[in-house]
């Protein structure tokens, strides 16, 4: 496709470049951005910076947080003894809009998959591990809420692999959640009754 | 949704905003901005800013372009006797790929939409009019290519009635295109007939 200006080329490029944006739905937003008022795109691109340059991760669970400690893991009404493991901070807001847990998270920031050369050490399992590992942790149980994947089982049995030696209950959501499916996608009761039925990590 | 920082929920209500993208995929790409290299970031919203701020238009045909005439006005291969009419520089992107059209371009940056607040004051239709009646002017045939949706075909009766007095040929592009289609999406071959086959305006 010939661009009529450099300016729309590169735009079109770099918003392609998101995931599940194409070339031509990069095409009609960037018309859209030119079409739309100035100070619309002025905010969207002040969002984006303020948010990469800003955003901070809680330094207990590695959780999206405006805090060096996020709300979750300063709550006293939260139950320190339950840990559910998670990839991504949106699954957490998943699990959270369940009203099911009420226990504290531990965000791993994705999952294994050398397909996309993401290996255990990119992810938070050295601070998980030494996190349950510490004298002072009152965890009793690991709860592993990752989506019932390729890349998530193996998360899973990487993480399992880990742990089983410490004196803890290792646990997976149940799998209610449709296999290949994707976590953040399944509706509320779904992923509610996978938390209340989860079963023991063999 | 409760988000866990007000810089994602800033962000995700931002890039809501653009068309055809809803709150979980806002914070998909959000989260995916995160956890992606700054320098993306940086790439993505320098190109939005320079877009916004440095986007020109051809002061002959309205067309996005780097300069203040378009390469299309200015070539003297195309044929000046014939104008296309066209709701967006897409649309001038999709009809230059189809290879079957020589002439020159005026784009209408939009089309007449009630529903949307959009009247023919907003759009470059008084400067279509004044260019086809310049003495200078060349052009003997007018194409409306706009896509057959009721805005388009409410526009393309507006233009037809504010130039049928003028000794021009009005044309419309042919329906090969489904109707309700959107004119962008139509393949090649299609666009290229209903080009070929342009009927009189009845």
């Amino acid at each position: 496709m010939d661009y009529p200006s450099k300016l729309i080329e590169n735009a079109v490029n770099q918003i392609a470049k998101l995931p599940g944006i194409g070339k031509k739905t990069a095409l009609r937003l960037a018309l859209h951005l030119i079409r739309d008022k100035a100070e619309n795109t002025t905010a969207l691109t002040e969002a984006l910076i303020n948010l990469r340059a800003k955003i901070r991760f809680c330094t207990t669970c590695n959780n999206i947080s405006d805090e060096t400690i996020c709300a979750i893991c300063l709550s006293h009404k939260r139950d320190q003894a339950i840990l559910c493991v998670v990839e991504d901070a949106k699954d957490v807001m998943a699990i959270e809009n369940t009203s099911q847990f009420n226990g504290v998270y531990h965000v791993l920031g994705g999952v294994i998959s050398p397909m996309n050369g993401v290996g255990p050490s990119d992810l938070k399992i050295e601070s998980l591990v030494s996190r349950l590992n510490r004298s002072e942790s009152e965890i009793k149980e690991v709860i592993l809420a990752l989506s019932p994947t390729m890349e998530g089982d193996t998360t899973a049995f990487y993480i399992n692999k880990r742990i089983k030696d410490l004196a803890l209950r290792v646990s997976v959501i149940a799998r209610g959640i449709p296999i290949g499916g994707d976590l953040e996608y399944a509706d509320e009761i779904t992923l509610g009754r996978s938390i209340i039925g989860r079963t023991l990590f063999t």
